[in-house]
């Protein structure tokens, strides 16, 4: 008789989560790019490319996690992070030439974040309960970067972006 | 000679998001009960009746929000949210009869979450920035709702669903 499948577990869910971000990650250095390419603004602009240096060391860190738990760095299709970069394509080509394409643009990489933000505190939480400390503390780090981001972001939609957008 | 057409102003983001979060707003509550029901831990299904309850309510503060714009209620396809809904919905086949399907569930209600939290955060900003008064009031509680709401899930995520998967 075969034996029966093992009904999947918390070590399976983190595995699967690093592969859904790690495919995510990768998506957003192909997309931050064109969002800083686009951008009006200077402030903007420095903000996707700070975030874009950022995001090549979160990779590396994501990297070390699955050599900690003896896997393979690979990626999941992320269906989430794909409506979400498609998003900020979308305002791209919508509000090309208008005061408000930067509002627009910060606002889709404030759902990038926000979307970051969710993955990493789950992750950490669960390498936490798996006893993966140094995993924790990557993963930590990375989460504590995203709020910083998300942080500067809002920041620059209340003064810079979004004031040219009314004044014009 | 034809009237060159305007660029588009921040009015009209703002409508565009208005629109994004109502078809978001209505994915979550054909999602949430499916949540609720496949929860194992009473905690969790609690959790997400209570956003259910909610999740109403921000619908209507919504509906008012276009109201005041001037608008009908209507919603615009959002790829986001339909990616973020549909890595639940794989948990939820994946997990099923797993002690960490809880830990997955929450994660889950956590990125959806984060999306709201990223787009009524930008919603407030714009409707500042337009002079929208009451408007901002009723962002603005949503936006607090659904942070405490994140809160309350981060804390769950510690305690009950992801200790039980640990524990088995």
């Amino acid at each position: 008789m075969a034996a029966k499948k093992e009904p999947k577990q918390l070590d399976e869910l983190f595995h699967e989560g690093l592969k859904d971000i790690y495919f995510a990650e990768k998506k957003i250095l192909v997309a931050l790019p064109k969002m800083a390419k686009a951008a009006e603004s200077d402030e903007a602009k420095a903000a996707f490319e700070k975030h874009l240096a950022e995001t090549e060391e979160q990779v590396a860190r994501l990297e070390r996690v699955f050599e900690i738990i003896d896997e393979k760095p690979q990626g999941k299709t992320c269906p989430a992070i794909i409506g979400i970069v498609e998003e900020g394509q979308e305002i791209i080509k919508e509000y090309k030439g208008s005061p408000a394409l930067d509002a627009g643009l910060i606002s889709a990489a404030q759902a990038v974040e926000h979307y970051e933000i969710a993955r990493y505190g789950t992750l950490k939480t669960w390498a936490q309960q798996l006893g993966h400390t140094e995993a924790v503390k990557l993963l930590d780090r990375t989460l504590a970067e995203e709020k910083k981001t998300d942080a500067a972001l809002s920041e620059l939609a209340e003064t810079a972006a979004n004031a040219k957008a009314e004044a014009a």
